[in-house]
């Protein structure tokens, strides 16, 4: 067991998702770990997970961690820092400002409030979804509103390292708007065009491609959740959707009149700044330059596709990237595998020589 | 070798990744392909790699596939037309009513022309590009005017069956707007959402997650070929931008006011239309909810992802989907496997068993 950076106990109100993996990851190294509901029942899962125990009347947690959803997060806090007077409090939520402001108004303590927030997530909610490594790896914003000591902050730079996440400092109003322009204008981009499709004839969706899949995938997120993340931070929201809008509204005005000599300069203008836009999203993705891809034809059954990936390894490749992607009504899938541009033409050679049907 | 269905010779004339493609899958059934190209250099390119032989002077091809850039597809139908009184000419362009109005009004013999589009396509072009088995199981439309004899048109079926795509038969009309919703417009949309990134904070970027790199994927798509395809196809891309526009409209106004009683209930009603859209996308998505999904942390190096995949194989477990992710600086990479829901603990505890971290 990896000790940890902290000493004395974390109590996490809220065993969701977030919650029940904040447990999970600090009670593997081995952290005093205090649970609290205001489900009984997905108290008692999330104790009997692992994710830590209940809460007694002698408890003095160091730091509290507030994981219940964005409408109860301010007034969950604000109850937290007037229950537990020595303890720093902070929260998840994926909105900063509108729970500062809250508490603020309120009156609260905010010396001994910090808001924070994992970039963490999976589809699946409840305890049962929480898992230890969730945050390894992933950017964790600390939404510092200067009011809080440096010592006490350090309380949870510590809980923040201690689950492997990337601690990343912003202020409050920073965040709000990074996420609006990286996370909430997305959702609300991809559900508008998902809707779209809602009564579209039959024989046009049956054209999809992959293309239209990644655009509207997180179109199938949970409207409930969404509406409380949009409507905590509607501001910086409609800021990018004014701008959104507007580079649309040029898109269409440009596209009403094609054969007028300036509207393909314009629309070539606005497809080469989203080639602009999407080359700064760092790591991987789709259509990666830094990869070369190649597409295998797997027949849809078990164990070919680990026989695929023993071939690969043994031809000492090392798959940077894959998608797998079934063609409608076929028995057969195609595996885009994505490597070092400088090993795809002797992983085709070898693959082909072993049989397998390189799709293109 | 599968005996052809096609008896006589097919002129395919461009050899770009589609003209290739198509040769390259007739090669393999043992039809006899001429090649033709503007460019010399990629003519000679594509006879090289099989895809077929160079023109003679008494080859009669009984059908001819045209498959140019939309810009010139019109005008090289025509002229194949011209070349070869006797052959049935089709072409693969992404864009159906525009040529066949421009063959119409030039006063070409459209009773051997029938327009065709194969939904399959890959990120790279050119001649090397090609693969034999692009369109195996992909949907190929044939967008028959109703001016071509029965007869003629078996010929274009023959060909497509022979590629191994799926044939999907619908007017020119009903093609165009129905990829105006599926491909041309979602385009559209990821350049747009794309395009916000191009000037946005570094900070903000760095918190983009596996949403945002879905939606802006296809942005990274050349901005050339684009002009080309929404130019020939504006009016039935309008429409679908308009009604997406007037969607968004909505959800602004909802998010203008997000305390009013009613803002909420609109934005509901807004993501959860999303929700009903992507759930009519047939096939393999991101949040399909036919399967269920574990991560899998696997060490980013040669074996380890052949090794998870090996192991799978004897849970006797068939993977139904897969994603890798990588998180930024981590030498750890996440596979997401989806797989039926009935499995997925069986699964997951076979996998922690043998040592596997399962990281949520």
């Amino acid at each position: 067991m990896v000790e940890s950076r902290l000493t004395g106990q974390v109590r996490v109100v809220g065993v969701g998702l977030l919650g029940t993996s904040i447990g999970l990851g600090l009670r593997a190294r081995g952290v005093d770990v205090i649970l609290a509901d205001a489900s009984p029942t997905n108290l008692s899962i999330a104790i009997d997970y692992g994710a830590g125990r209940g809460s007694l009347a002698d408890d003095a947690p160091r730091i509290i961690v507030v994981c219940v959803p964005p409408d109860v997060t301010a007034q969950i806090i604000a109850a937290e820092l007037l229950a537990y007077p020595d303890a720093l409090v902070t929260d998840v939520a994926s909105v900063k400002l509108a729970p500062l402001e809250e508490l603020r108004a309120s009156g609260a303590d905010i010396s001994r409030y910090i808001g924070s927030h994992p970039l963490a997530g999976r589809e699946r909610g409840g305890p049962l979804s929480g898992r230890a490594d969730l945050f390894l790896g992933r950017p964790w914003v600390v939404a510092d509103h200067g009011g809080v000591s440096y010592q006490r902050a350090a309380l949870l730079d510590d809980l923040i390292l201690d689950l492997g996440a990337t601690l990343v400092e912003m202020s409050p109003e920073q965040h709000d708007s990074s996420v609006a322009l990286v996370s909430h204008v997305p959702q609300v981009i991809s559900s508008v065009m998902a809707r779209r499709l809602s009564d579209a004839p039959e024989a046009a969706v049956n054209l999809a491609g992959q293309g239209l899949r990644d655009v509207t995938r997180i179109a199938a997120s949970d409207p409930e959740l969404w509406v409380q993340i949009l409507g905590a931070n509607s501001g910086p929201v409609v800021d990018v959707l004014r701008e959104f809008r507007a580079d649309l509204d040029r898109f269409i005005e440009a596209l009403e009149h094609p054969s007028q000599g300036s509207s393909r300069r314009r629309i070539n203008e606005e497809l080469a700044g989203g080639n602009t836009g999407v080359a700064r999203i760092p790591g991987k993705h789709g259509l990666d330059r830094r990869y070369s891809s190649l597409v295998v034809m797997v027949d849809d059954k078990p164990g070919e596709l680990a026989r695929l990936f023993v071939e690969i390894g043994e031809a000492n490749v090392n798959l940077e990237d894959l998608r797998l992607e079934h063609s409608p009504g076929a028995q057969i899938g195609l595996a885009e595998i994505s490597v070092l541009p400088e090993v795809v033409q002797r992983l085709t050679d070898e693959l082909s020589q072993r049989g397998w049907r390189i799709a293109g």
